[in-house]
């Protein structure tokens, strides 16, 4: 049997014991304080089958991590005797293959780096999860979504080709470079999404498009956050075609308001959408932006078509939200979704919810899909009124996303911090097929155990 | 336990033993001669149930069936001990919701018939299949793809909800209205595309969008197919969009212009390639038709962009292929898939294979998504020819499409006639764990065995 040593026989990507550092313990928000095994820190596929063989021998369990910036605690150890696989030196950007439209990447390339290297080559990758500094593999690993996926769908919809190591040490490809399939059971969907439980991804071949050659964004201001997803679904309808219909409270831009030291472009108004269009040409989008202008000229106070150094700087305020927020105080993010006809009441009931637990919640999110960003605010508040006062609203939240038709989460994952309401809202048949294919791949419990369900 | 008759009360609907109508041994291509237990036509969702339950309790394989235009032999019964459940009388069209883009229909609703009730509405079902009388619960079983699939997608990526009924008896919902989610696996796309051997599907939620207010059709000539596979990657990369681009030779269009009497707009070159573009006006596609000219202009003989007239009546000469071919000769219908990029190749090598075997062959297929439909003509062959020579010159193309990283079936799936081939293509651990996967929702082989794997 083959020693961790022997495997990875530089000892600068392997850490054993007492010697894990730090941030392995957390991701974005969720911590624990468990020891682990060891951390290895692979550079090759062969490599990462060698340390599955080597946890299949020791019976330890496999956590793969990417950049660590997940946000439901999916990559935290929670048994102790986690053997964590960081697959962030595997960053190689492989191969761009011009005549299949696809580039083939390790899962440590960071979205970001993806996003760049291909734009250059005049290519899209469209998926667009908010941090840049996520992997591709922690993107397969919960499905990320990001702002562009009312036009183009989510990672699922982008990879074409993937390659994992399952729990037994055995290599799968899944999937592959056809367009179309009907050979067969469909396995490559239900790895993606499967949060490091099915399977370590250590190859992916990504589906790209032709990068658009115009954009442009319109910002609207609303009387109410139900007149603004009313016009969401007017320019859903319209045939607009938006790339992105991000809407926002106004109180949850007062943040990043503060903290980047200028305005929105519009100040009337309790709720905003941002969206935004693509295209071929300026003609093109002309005639498009009429259009979202003509179906929600009922519905708004202002609209204004920005200019590319506004759009920037309005972005900016957007994006800002969360680091704004957290100048100011503790808070918990979440990302609920519900039916997009149903956006609006799920955001007017966190008011209720707000009040009757004594907790302040914020709302943006991804109008075009349906998936809220709610925010739980800390303020002042002591840490045991902030656990009691937050466990209380999550749990009417969550009651209320459950009969609204709606899913605890629509593109952060499960991890350890949704499993309870995962739990509740989820069927129980459903939930047992799960836990069935679950043991077909993984008989031993061995990877990622306790989490998702 | 309840009999039959009990379950299904109406005699019209109910059909034992010798006295199943011929048209449920065979569908497009396939006969097959066994004797069936029964035939059912359920009407509503719990009698689907009480049907598996009474199954179940006889210890009957199933076999769901819609309208029988399957090409695969999937509906063929093939063990003497089935009880068909056939669906094509489950043919409501339930609810169109226009706050969630969502059509509620029950699976022996036909494609047409959804393409015709939504497009009324001003809305858009883009999966395109050939035969328009097929069942939505059919397309779902196949994954069925069609003209538009370059553009928008197969079925897989309209189905946002469906309900099973599963070997057991019991009921399953998969997916949800919800656009996202990163909430557990995805077992929907599990059940999309697997042939009736995992569940049979009593209702659908399919997804719309709006419906595109301008066509247009252009008709491109070229020298060879080879010319014709590198103008279909210009127009992929241009950002033209198309919804569609076919290729056929000319050979392959000889026979629809005789049968409907007048010719292909363009006579020129061996290889044609029909590009549709859809949008929201005619200035838009006025400039997208210029990005396709001007990326194939150093590639064609000839390009016409076709008015309405000229479009219908080339799409009818396309469209007549097949219904042009039965009036001259038997032949074999194949769906082979390659990446894009092989197409030429693989048209190609298909030459060499007709000489070799003795056996005429001709191509056309959706050249935007690598799917070529092979057609092997029998012509004036002897029966033990026709037999003898197929089997050579399938068993020689399915290993040209292997090597060149292809699947045996694109969108008819694999049924009973490609199951060898997918045997042969498919990777031992690969179809070991669609197995395991049919094990775990099927342990007792009841649903549609044999077919498939």
């Amino acid at each position: 049997m083959l020693q961790l040593e022997e495997i990875i026989t530089d000892t600068s990507r392997l850490f054993v014991g007492d010697a894990v550092p730090d941030l392995y313990f957390h991701d974005t928000y969720v911590k624990n304080i468990k020891p682990v095994y060891a951390v290895a820190l692979p550079k090759t596929h062969d490599e990462v089958k060698a340390l599955v063989q080597f946890a299949i021998e020791k019976d330890l369990v496999i956590i793969a991590r990417g950049a660590g910036t997940g946000v439901a605690g999916a990559q935290v150890p929670i048994q102790g005797n986690e053997l964590i696989i960081d697959v962030h030196l595997m960053d190689k950007i492989i191969e761009l293959d011009e005549e299949t439209l696809t580039l083939t990447v390790e899962p440590g390339v960071l979205v970001g780096d993806i996003h760049d290297y291909v734009e250059k080559k005049g290519y899209f990758y469209p998926p667009d999860p908010a941090s840049k500094h996520s992997t591709i593999g922690g993107n397969v690993a919960t499905n990320a979504g990001g702002l562009r996926a009312v036009k183009y769908g989510t990672t699922r919809d982008y990879v074409r080709e993937m390659t994992v190591v399952l729990s037994n040490g055995e290599e799968m490809t899944l999937g592959s470079l056809n367009i179309k399939s009907s050979s067969g059971y469909d396995l490559k969907d239900l790895f993606i999404g499967s949060e490091g439980t099915l399977g370590i991804t250590t190859n992916i071949r990504l589906k790209l498009v032709p990068l658009p050659k115009a954009n442009v964004t319109i910002l609207q201001a609303f009387e109410t956050v139900q007149q603004a997803t009313e016009a969401t679904l007017e320019i859903l309808k319209s045939g607009a075609d938006p790339s992105g219909v991000e809407l926002f409270e106004r109180s949850a831009l007062y943040y990043a308001e503060q903290n980047l030291g200028y305005p929105l472009k519009s100040q009337v108004g309790e709720a905003y959408l941002m969206i935004s269009l693509d295209g071929n040409d300026q003609t093109e989008l002309d005639h498009r932006i009429e259009l979202v202008e003509s179906v929600t000229s009922e519905l708004i106070l202002e609209s204004h078509v920005l200019t590319a150094d506004e759009a920037k700087k309005n972005w900016a305020l957007r994006d800002n939200i969360l680091l704004g927020l957290t100048k100011f105080t503790e808070f918990e993010l979440l990302d609920e979704v519900v039916p997009i006809n149903k956006f609006a009441e799920l955001i007017e009931s966190t008011k209720a919810m707000q009040d009757k637990n004594g907790l302040n919640v914020l709302n943006f999110g991804h109008a075009g899909d349906g998936n809220v960003h709610t925010l739980l605010m800390k303020d002042d508040l002591t840490e045991d009124q902030w656990t009691e006062r937050r466990a209380a609203l999550l749990k009417d939240l969550y009651q209320k996303v459950d009969e609204l038709g709606g899913l605890p989460s629509a593109e952060h994952g499960i991890g350890i911090v949704k499993k309870d309401y995962m739990d509740t809202m989820t069927k129980d048949i459903n939930l047992d097929y799960m836990r069935q294919i679950k043991r077909v791949f993984d008989p031993d419990n061995r990877l990622n155990p306790g989490k998702v369900f």
